[in-house]
């Protein structure tokens, strides 16, 4: 198998860390995509993901599978133990749940106050960006403040159960800690008196799977291309 | 269990295909929420989903699941056989990211010109969308462009393969009927030549499950308020 991405990159992490917990990093060819010069967005990358987003898994038939839900939903069933999707049916709903409003609320809104409201990732990938939206920083900014709120309440929730969706670590964890990541990135810090959010980040941040996964994990190229 | 939903909107359709694909609409008792009225937008209602969408699936022992992903995991696979999430780890993969390009490429598009890009639903609601946002229609207008891009999308899809996700009607099928649900709610057709895509349509409105199941299922007093 293959997964085309770009180290220490949130969405490739979320996968990178998949990887580690089904222990089947050995069986995979990294193929890196220079997001920085907006490969994802050319016709080449478009042909294998029509979304023009990173990370994308080919199976050995040449399928391609791309968004990370539905990667992770692949990888987690190969061994027919789903530790990170859930095992019965109300762990897979809760999962679900908790996993498409950490999409809604943080990858996404951080998203888009990361490529509307900051320089993002430079010129060549945010030309591709709608040019005639002139009001794209307010819009930004706008974002930034959702993204916080997504914040609070998953410090709510942190406050009341070990992991996001209950008593495991399981694929709604990797997307928030994806999106902590991203939002470090964008200039977005967890806020003061989030505690049980704090103290879940620093006991995830040590788990093997996690552990090396952050965004110091950058190629060199790409943090000095990206001003560190 | 209970479904709180609305009956003929695009959302609480998908999950009434579901409960009649797996034949557990019996076991469901509905409670109806005033969209028009903006009812999901108030307290009592947030306190069930802070996500503020129908529908929510209440459990018996009181556990609320929001999002139609995660209630579908649920629902399908409470009888050990999930046949519109998939059964095995690529059906899986290929259905969940299906179903999320239909929500991105789609449902998401055609809510943003809905909401921001015509009148909506009314005063009620639309006074809880970002009201500082001058610019609303242009950006609503863009959002149009998109959706009917992302249907062409979908008809290019069909033209190779009998359901949206491969050879089964899954989840992914569901969320583009819903999608065209809403589309027309919203004034839009299925482009001129997307003959696969209204061939697909054509077939998946008469499977026994989602027949009766469209716009025209609105009750009585919402299409007087709507306009209809």
């Amino acid at each position: 198998m293959k997964i085309y991405d770009r180290a220490g990159f949130p969405n490739p992490s979320r996968i990178r860390i998949v990887l580690a917990e089904k222990g089947v990093e050995s069986q995979i060819e990294f193929v890196s995509v220079d997001l920085i010069a907006a490969e994802h967005k050319q016709s080449a990358f478009l042909l294998k993901n029509v979304s023009g987003v990173v990370p994308i898994l080919e199976l050995d038939d040449g399928t391609f599978l791309a968004e990370c839900t539905a990667i992770t939903e692949y990888l987690d069933n190969l061994d027919g133990n789903p530790t990170l999707t859930g095992r019965t049916p109300l762990e897979k709903g809760l999962i679900h749940m908790m996993q498409k409003r950490a999409d809604n609320m943080l990858i996404d809104n951080i998203g888009i106050f990361f490529h509307h409201g900051t320089p993002g990732l430079g010129s060549a990938l945010e030309a591709h960006k709608s040019p005639e939206w002139a009001h794209r920083k307010e819009w930004g900014l706008r974002h930034r403040e959702l993204a916080i709120e997504g914040l609070r309440y998953f410090d709510d929730v942190l406050a009341t159960r070990p992991y996001v969706a209950g008593g495991t670590f399981s694929m709604a964890d990797i997307t928030v800690f994806a999106a902590l990541l991203f939002a470090g990135a964008a200039g977005i810090e967890i806020p003061d008196g989030c505690a049980a959010l704090k103290a879940w980040h620093a006991r995830v941040s040590e788990l093997p799977s996690v552990k090396n996964r952050s965004g110091q994990n950058l190629e060199a190229e790409d943090l000095r291309r990206l001003g560190f």
